[in-house]
């Protein structure tokens, strides 16, 4: 396992509950690459000289910016190489590795919560169908929903991703800023925010939208940017997302 | 029950679920005023000056620009008129009525999709404590989550409520937009959008936060803004949210 971070900590715990043995991991910290190994109970290094040669695969979860690096440090012989990036196309790989592929799990992670992978999506490629069938086997063993992506398909989601997930916990942490500024607790969001997402289960999105940029209640909107004048950032994407959802809606 | 739609609807069978019973709808437009009517089984109809004097409560769940026109246009003797609106202040009825409150169930509500209220918080404001404890019974009959705010206060919940519901919401539609573009399925999106949800019940939303604006990966956040280039409001979009994300966990 290259990387020690949020991916890598998840994705190996997953894999090492099910059956697969994670031998070592790699980290440029070594804090960190002791922390997730104790968690795997396996080998770590922080000197990607000292990589080990036997393994099936090698996992590369580290952040896009530093996967060329990893890769350009170290021989990579005929083993099977995988980066889990949404956004890095897989011929990265190309120079460095004789096989390749992709290995995506396509869900929000943290070092602290854990994740059940049952229902993950696991989006694949790789650079043959050999390599393919090693792919869907060791996402197989972790879900029971493996998805075959190409590159552009992959980024097309991520970015769906940042919308829907990264950006959607900014609202959620806007809110309760908003609510604290009166001393008033963010859990009384919570049902709000469950019924919110609960609701593309079994509705499509557009179906679902309600709120007085819906309405074009102007007077409910006028309020509510008066009330973010000293929020001119606020203000500024109360306006976007609501004349957005006027224009999506007309 | 004044007003026929999705709050109107939803409060109305949680409140006729629970022992009580809706006289009378009254709304602007026959079609639903009849709609609604019959799935509380109860007369309707479309002229303030017919709403029948007889009742306990007067329930005004209109648009919040509507409200003052309805109340203008009738007598409202000594009967318990409430309001159901986030940003209209309690005092709105000060001029109208002699026994007035704000009842607000704080949740997202669609004339399709039935609502469980158990959970829901209902806020709850009255101008006497003889008012406020006929509320507070009203409330507690269909919900465990009784909440009492002064106006201000809900101003500021609904104000949050746009930004982690109705905003939330619009970036789901936003990523369905995304996939459909490439023809890939929003239901990929399902198990990310549940599982950030379902953080804010153990977390803070901050410590959730992930993504490449988070990580400072402009190598990411420059390849989607460039796969954004023909849609200048999503780029706007991006460039904001991502830059308050930096802010905020610098």
């Amino acid at each position: 396992m290259i990387g020690a971070g949020n991916l890598a900590t998840q994705l190996g715990l997953a894999l090492s509950e099910n059956g697969h043995t994670i031998v070592q991991v790699w980290s440029r910290t070594l804090k960190s690459a002791a922390k997730l190994a104790a968690k795997l109970k396996c080998q770590y290094t922080t000197d990607i000289s000292l990589i080990y040669y036997e393994t099936d695969i090698y996992i590369i979860a580290v952040s896009d910016q530093a996967i060329e690096e990893v890769l350009a440090k170290r021989l990579w012989g005929t083993a099977l190489v995988v980066h889990t990036a949404g956004s890095t196309p897989m011929s990265i790989l190309y120079p460095y590795c004789k096989n390749f592929g992709v290995f995506y799990p396509f869900q929000t992670f943290t070092i602290a919560k854990k994740v059940n992978f049952c229902q993950v999506p696991v989006c694949i490629e790789a650079n043959s169908p050999q390599n393919l069938s090693v792919l869907k086997e060791l996402a197989g063993s972790i879900t029971q929903n493996i998805r075959l992506f190409d590159s552009d398909q992959r980024q097309k989601i991520h970015l769906a991703a940042v919308f829907v997930c990264n950006f959607v916990n900014h609202l959620y942490t806007i809110g309760a800023e908003l609510l604290k500024e009166d001393g008033l607790d963010f859990e009384i969001l919570i049902p709000l925010i469950l019924e919110t997402a609960s609701n593309v289960m079994n509705h499509s999105p557009e179906s679902s939208q309600t709120g007085p940029a819906l309405r074009k209640d102007k007077i409910v909107m006028n309020k509510h940017l008066a009330s973010l004048e000293n929020h001119p950032d606020l203000k500024k994407l109360y306006t976007l997302v609501s004349k957005r959802i006027i224009k999506t809606h007309k």
